[in-house]
């Protein structure tokens, strides 16, 4: 209950640290206002309200997200300018349309004519005009037409003439600095994506066309090169809770990772030279692909352990090396686990438990889990017998 | 709606094929009669009721769950007779008591000399006893005792003249099969588990103690080996659904497969060869590692195609060989996914929606990912500001 300590919750659960969202969150929003760059924070990593609150610095405006479950949850709480960042698929124009005609500013993105055509069967009511950001692949691997391919361009033009459609933006996602090492890594894709970005920008002025920009991604936006102050956006997300993989990569310290799990000693197998921790892969996923040197996570206060393995409910730990001395781990231990990813991690919870100082303040819940159905609601009765 | 094709579905979205979960059920539960062994299904599969009573046949007894989530929500829901089957955590002995008080039949698992402790710490009300099964580790690299280890039988004895506690059975899963490829392997690990089960039982009858055995998984309940006959009770669970690890560890066909995710193409990447899908690891999840010649996954009917990698809502696919077609996946076709573990793939989705013969029939929802937490009910108001 508030005001007790986390260890006292039943485990596995997922805790997050209030005191290191804010820090991360005013970070990145003191850093960007500074450069004079939007912040269109993420929220695909929690799905909260309360770290929507605390990203948008209360405002409850300009964010993006990467489902229409999570858009809908959004609009339904108030929030407003919604960037919808993901290829416009086919099934859910209608839905898209709804909230575009309900929302002040709801936005989509699309990266291949066939999208923009659904746009244009579905005209917007009440002169209201569909906003469209294109999506750019810079070499980064993910969606997007490629920025050196001629189509790129004509698309663009495309949008920027279509009647009842208008050319929001260019937005690309430099998702590929999850493969850099280092600070020096992560700026050169940072620089890569930026310059593609902006010499694309030139080519649409150069036809007349202006609209904004935005990139993202954490470890570019916590590590950013100066070029970016020539963009209109950046859509970073995972900086709110951080977690191994980034300090991995470079983008935080291990100190600003905001989430744990908790999990307890509920085995000793000392045929294998083994723990069995009560957290498998349904409280912290198998992202990472257990590649660390700890395996599939850090455990809180010993290096010396690893993750070994999970199943649905159990974890392995061994020890990096040695025998394990079974007197430090009796049965009932608890033992803190930095998640490899915590948009993985996150989405393996219903509730959160989110503490000060290891001192319970209350519980959030992901609000943009719910299936992509426009009939949830429903119920039709199954008749299984 | 009931009655409408599942094409017609938002994705990505899981259906199941109620016909084939039938079979299934129908075919274990027939085997196992007739051999005059208790099946004991496992409901962490599916987690619904829907599915529970098709696999007890409409009696919602006789069941096994691995959290006392799924417990709970049985038990909610008129189910009796249940094993939590999972080494009795320290922080829910409580709990696991208000269940043993308030069900006919609660039954407990543990596998050290401290968890019995905690039990004899908390006797239960009413003259009634705690149900105890000892986890044996028949050389499966699970939870559990080892079998040669003196200490087991120790245990056993312990378990059986404590007060207040009754020694139930023995209980021993053979998860080692998933390592198995075919028949015959399945049939080497069922019959090793069986044995060393046996002869553990001959020990306790030499002790002048008799109770129950069980062994489970679904590779060796689905390639059973007759010695399996001299067993009071088997535990498989994912049989009702089965899926693609299950095929190439040799329990089924790829057409027992009764689940499926449905995704459409959203995205062309002809610089990559690729195809985006709107089915990532928030989907599918990232069980298998990708280690399938066709990636993370099957695509059903399209076996030409690679499920290569997954971010949280994209799907990469690209053509084992030579140069896609994209003529042939215009945006919005959809593809139909084979999970490699049905389980893993389930514990994304909040409501699966169920179909015979493509015909949706209705939704059913798991009810045991609440998190575990005894205080869920007191909504604490979250100061986040």
């Amino acid at each position: 209950m508030e005001g007790d300590h986390i260890t006292t919750l039943s485990t596995p659960v997922m805790v997050v640290d209030v005191d290191i969202v804010k820090r991360n969150a005013e970070k990145m929003r003191e850093h960007w206002t500074k450069l004079g760059v939007t912040l269109r924070p993420h929220m695909k990593t929690h799905k909260t309200l309360e770290c929507g609150d605390i990203m948008t610095g209360g405002s409850r405006s300009c964010i993006v997200v990467s489902t229409l479950a999570e858009a809908g949850f959004y609009a339904d709480h108030g929030y407003d300018d919604i960037l919808y960042a993901y290829s416009v698929p086919f099934d859910k124009v209608e839905r898209c349309a709804v909230l575009a005609e309900r929302l002040s500013l709801f936005q989509v993105l699309l990266d291949h004519r066939d999208a923009l055509e659904q746009l244009r069967k579905r005209p917007l009511t009440d002169r209201r005009v569909w906003h469209v950001w294109l999506k750019l692949d810079c070499d980064n691997g993910r969606a997007g037409v490629l920025h050196s391919e001629p189509e790129a361009l004509r698309l663009a033009q495309a949008i920027s003439e279509s009647e009842g459609v208008e050319l929001t933006g260019v937005y690309a996602h430099c998702g590929n600095t999850y493969g850099c090492r280092g600070a020096e890594q992560i700026h050169a894709v940072a620089h890569e994506t930026t310059t593609l970005v902006l010499q694309f920008m030139e080519k649409l002025k150069a036809v007349g066309i202006s609209c904004k920009s935005s990139i993202g991604s954490t470890p570019s936006c916590s590590q950013p090169i100066s070029d970016m102050a020539k963009l209109s956006e950046v859509h970073p997300g995972n900086y709110v809770f951080f977690d191994v993989q980034q300090s991995v990569i470079g983008s935080c310290g291990l100190e600003d990772v905001a989430v744990r799990v908790l999990s307890r000693v509920i085995g000793h197998s000392p045929h294998r030279n083994q723990l069995l921790l009560d957290c498998g892969w349904s409280a912290l996923s198998l992202d990472g692909a257990g590649k660390l040197p700890t395996g599939y996570a850090v455990i809180e206060g010993h290096p010396d352990l690893r993750l070994l393995s999970m199943t649905q409910e159990h974890g392995r730990v061994e020890p990096l090396s040695g025998q394990l001395d079974y007197s430090r781990y009796p049965l009932g231990t608890l033992l803190t686990i930095i998640p490899y990813h915590a948009c993985a991690t996150a989405m393996m919870h219903s509730v959160y438990y989110v503490h000060s100082g290891g001192r319970l303040v209350g519980k959030c819940s992901p609000g943009g889990n719910q299936p992509e159905q426009s009939w949830t609601e429903s119920l039709i009765t199954l008749k299984l017998k």
